[in-house]
């Protein structure tokens, strides 16, 4: 049986850590409700897991934990930001704020950011514009990373390059989560450090041979990540994840073709407002439908019913907000050593 | 050996069949090349096939000849319109043109279409932008058509979904053109017909078993065609489908939720310019880059050269230009009865 806290006291925990180790406390405080979004939507690779590194991060210097972004430029509905290796987490929720503002001026508003820090969970970011009835589209990529191989090579090029959607409904949102290679940096490392295998021939060692075991991507050379539709349709992965790269780094004026600076992300956000195109009701008059359709759609056999990107999250989150949330094994543990070197006390289990 | 023609004749031909079949002459010379511009690509099933359905849609009314869009909503850099079953291909590439205006005032730009008629390929599009050095990005969906169901389930609930993005660099453009769903319509119609299979299990029949055969398509009830990442990971591409309709559909305030109209596109189209954000040169800097990477990475056993989206079509279309365009079996032959009926000469084999 494990341990299961109450969200308030994680996101108090989280915030009390960050501070500690010397992030702006307004920035703490948008911080730690992300990371704990995370953990309850199940998204446990990219919470409080990452809390630790974080904080480490912070401590040597390569986040930075005080400032502003830079204003590289600003045409109204294009924003364009030097995140100055600042919180990647607090960079992104600060752009979809403001996109979500200029949307409802201009129509639709895109924010680039080059040099922020990591930025954890995309999804977590979603419901802060579906909530104010926006859509919102936010892409990531990590220029100083490389596991995914372009469709047919063999050498590491680029990220898994994530790309969220948040579609509001009259409902629930629809939140769509997905990135441009089969499996993850966070899985991959977790599995082969638990010694387990992949479910399918998701990755290919060094020399391109399809495998199911997550360590051939610690070999030297290293084996890569497929792109998502893999061996048999990986074209299509490939385009999404140069669609990535352009939208993540090549508006944003830096990227791989510049030294690397450690741990970090390039970010695009984009949110439009369906005021401005048909009107609120019209687009949600279609999501309705769409989500409807979905839901009640006939399942394949071993299929228990047909789900929207969101419905899983949101369902879990609504659970661990009433029961509690129980951690992934190893994030409390993860997080203690910090918390007693930065004199934090860690919160009470339920 | 198949006869190949000259592009401008191809141009030329289509062009007289369109304006005798009663589309205005300024829409048909936008038009025609858009039609021949997917064959020179090698996009074989979206080019000149379309042609004689599209002249059957003028004739019965289905697509409208004349006319210009209704504006729904116009904030600069938003854009909505009602496209008045119109051209679709006009109307797309009219938007194109319109969203490059806006984007380099803006810095981006949105133009939402509900009622196209359909749009053909994608792909043919991205170099109206590109060539401007715009990044663009264009969806469709037909409201009116399914045959793709979501992940997990048996029915089918919405279209291919396309998406295609074109992307400057400073040489070739990379033009991604991909489909939420591992294969599409035209494809599996066109196998069908011909007797032929699928190279993967990228359809399921109507209880939802996986199958290689497209005839599990055309039974009653039918089969369906598998999202992207098929039975293994297919919740990518239905995440990736959900965004297309919402962006071709709920944006455009009319779709899946409304009548069927008949054979017809919501459309998205989005473009930014470089130089709203970082610069021309440093968004060139990133995707030179890119492109470096991936064409020089080590291929996998099997794989020739690891190619870039748009580099296979840009051979094609330059071999074509220069020795004549060889077109598919069945589309002269398609064509030429329609040629008879409008008084138009078919132009003669190289």
């Amino acid at each position: 049986m494990t341990d299961r806290y109450a969200a308030d006291d994680l996101i108090a925990y989280a915030e009390a850590l960050f501070t500690a180790a010397g992030l702006d406390a307004d920035k703490a405080a948008i911080v730690a409700p992300l990371m704990v979004e995370a953990d309850l939507m199940g998204h446990t690779t990219h919470g409080l897991q990452l809390v630790p590194p974080y904080l480490g991060a912070l401590a040597d210097g390569s986040m930075a934990g005080s400032g502003r972004p830079e204003a590289l430029a600003d045409r109204g509905p294009v924003v364009s930001w030097d995140g100055r290796r600042l919180s990647g987490v607090w960079l992104t929720a600060t752009a979809v704020e403001l996109a979500v503002e200029r949307a409802r001026q201009y129509g639709t508003c895109t924010v680039s950011i080059r040099r922020a820090h990591h930025i954890a969970c995309l999804a977590a970011f979603l419901e802060r514009a579906t909530r104010h009835g926006m859509m919102v589209q936010i892409a990531s990529s990590d220029p100083s990373v490389a596991s995914v191989a372009p469709f047919g090579g063999t050498r590491a090029v680029y990220t898994p390059d994530p790309i969220a959607v948040g579609i509001p409904t009259s409902g629930d949102p629809i939140l769509v989560d997905i990135s441009a290679s089969i499996t993850t940096n966070g899985l991959t490392g977790r599995l082969h450090k638990e010694g387990r295998r992949l479910d399918h021939e998701w990755v290919i060692d060094a020399a391109g041979n399809p495998s199911t075991d997550p360590a051939v991507l610690f070999t030297d050379p290293p084996g890569t990540i497929l792109p998502v539709g893999g061996i048999d349709h990986g074209h299509k992965g490939y385009g999404l994840a140069l669609t990535v790269e352009a939208l993540t780094q090549a508006l944003a004026g830096h990227g791989r073709a510049d030294p690397p600076e450690g741990w970090g992300a390039g970010v695009f956000v984009q949110v439009w407002d369906p005021a401005a195109f048909s009107g609120v009701d019209a687009f949600a008059r279609q999501t309705d439908w769409l989500a409807e359709a979905c839901r009640s759609n006939p399942p394949r056999p071993g299929v228990g019913k047909v789900r929207l990107p969101g419905d899983g999250a949101l369902a879990r989150k609504r659970a661990a907000l009433e029961n509690g949330v129980e951690l992934y094994p190893g994030i409390v543990d993860g997080l203690q050593g910090w918390a007693d070197r930065l004199g934090v006390a860690a919160p009470t289990a339920l």
